[in-house]
């Protein structure tokens, strides 16, 4: 391999893929595709449904994702996983025997809460790396409520569902969106004078979307989340939550 | 007008448009397009290439963009050039005399620093509107230089030019994403301890990138931009920071 396509894909919905997305795709010789375990076919089968929207002949390889070692500390279980993803590439790619350019579909952004560039860091030796931006879920949810993402000349922080865990809300932040959140965090926040947005499997035909003062809404999100999570076995959902600012 | 498709297109590369947008555009009756003044006549060409690429057949009608009035205090000089603007919409719509859909282009996403969906909340009667997200200049930014938007478990704060001028550094973020910025407001900050990843003409035949440690990159960035500016009459840019974290 000399060239390495890191292909974000937006959110589910081949509708995402950009032309600049779908040209790589169709100029791929080998496209990676992770096999996540049990419950998760969806997931390839997404995969394997935008490959197809947008034309591609490569050759797909699946690989079984490696499990996260729970026993070890955080940082050490992430940069452990992504020593083994990056083995799994290179067998997999060295197994399919297929010459050009490989392509990976990436959820979302390349760049926003994915390790995919990490992991492409550890190969050796090095290919060239050209990255193609994607549609992230927070794109998706803000066009899907139709509301902007920040006020006029307003900041918004970006954060992980643990950091809101583990530090509450950031200072005197007005808007707050948060990803990688499986466990509801903000039911821990004190409800006063926030408004939350929240949605899952967005762009897609499952799209489920929720929005309300916080203390009205948390309670059909959690619900919401629930029923979506055992039909289908898995789910993606991201929120944004605003805090009324005294004018 | 029952219809209105507000349309992400990326910045500046016609590839960026999604699927999506792509069909929206297609199935338009009428795209608006601002003009807005000399020395622009660049970013107005930008939409109707992109309109080219994407196969529309569309009718285009373009309007002056009406100017901010300084005189006012920044909260009013917005709120009242967002209504002259929805009138500028609602009149060259009436005149093109054209039944169907009607779009918009918005530059990178139309949630984020854009303000084409609180315009739209003016148009009486209100129009079904739809959003179509699209590749904002963060996503191409950090997809040009190659390089994750967060650390691992990472926040990331976006904010704009005149809140760093204003506030300075806010709190104790870790990743600060600007935009907005006509005065390469990063001059600003204590340059110890923190990286930058600036780009302009994002994803563009006319691409700059610049980045390295604060004291270093801001002379050549600032001159960069400069000559960019100089060249084209006008400039669309952004950047990231990082400060070290210790560990």
């Amino acid at each position: 391999m000399t060239d390495l396509w890191l292909v974000g894909i937006g959110t589910g919905n081949p509708d995402h893929l950009t032309l600049e997305g779908r040209r790589a795709l169709r100029e791929a010789a080998l496209v990676l595709i992770p096999r996540k375990g049990p419950g998760k076919d969806d997931l390839a089968a997404i995969r394997h449904g935008i490959l197809e929207a947008a034309g591609a002949k490569a050759a797909v390889a699946e690989f079984d994702m490696p499990v996260r070692d729970e026993t070890l500390p955080y940082g050490d279980r992430v940069d452990h996983w992504h020593d083994e993803i990056a083995n799994c590439w290179s067998d997999t790619i060295a197994r399919s025997d297929v010459a050009g350019p490989v392509a990976l579909l990436v959820w979302g952004d390349p760049g926003l809460y994915d390790s995919t560039l990490r992991i492409a860091g550890r190969l050796s030796p090095a290919p060239r790396v050209h990255v193609v931006p994607g549609i992230t879920a927070l794109q998706a949810l803000t066009a899907a409520h139709q509301i902007p993402f920040n006020t006029v000349n307003g900041a918004v922080t970006i954060t992980t569902g643990r950091r809101l865990r583990d530090h509450g809300w950031p200072g005197n932040a007005e808007t707050l969106a948060v990803m990688l959140d499986g466990e509801c965090s903000f039911l821990q926040l004190p409800p006063d004078h926030l408004t939350i947005w929240w949605g899952a499997f967005l762009g897609m035909a499952e799209q489920v979307l929720e929005s309300g003062p916080l203390d009205l809404a948390a309670p059909r999100i959690v619900e919401a989340r629930a029923t979506a999570r055992a039909r289908h076995g898995w789910i993606m959902d991201t929120y944004l939550l605003r805090r009324d600012i005294p004018s």
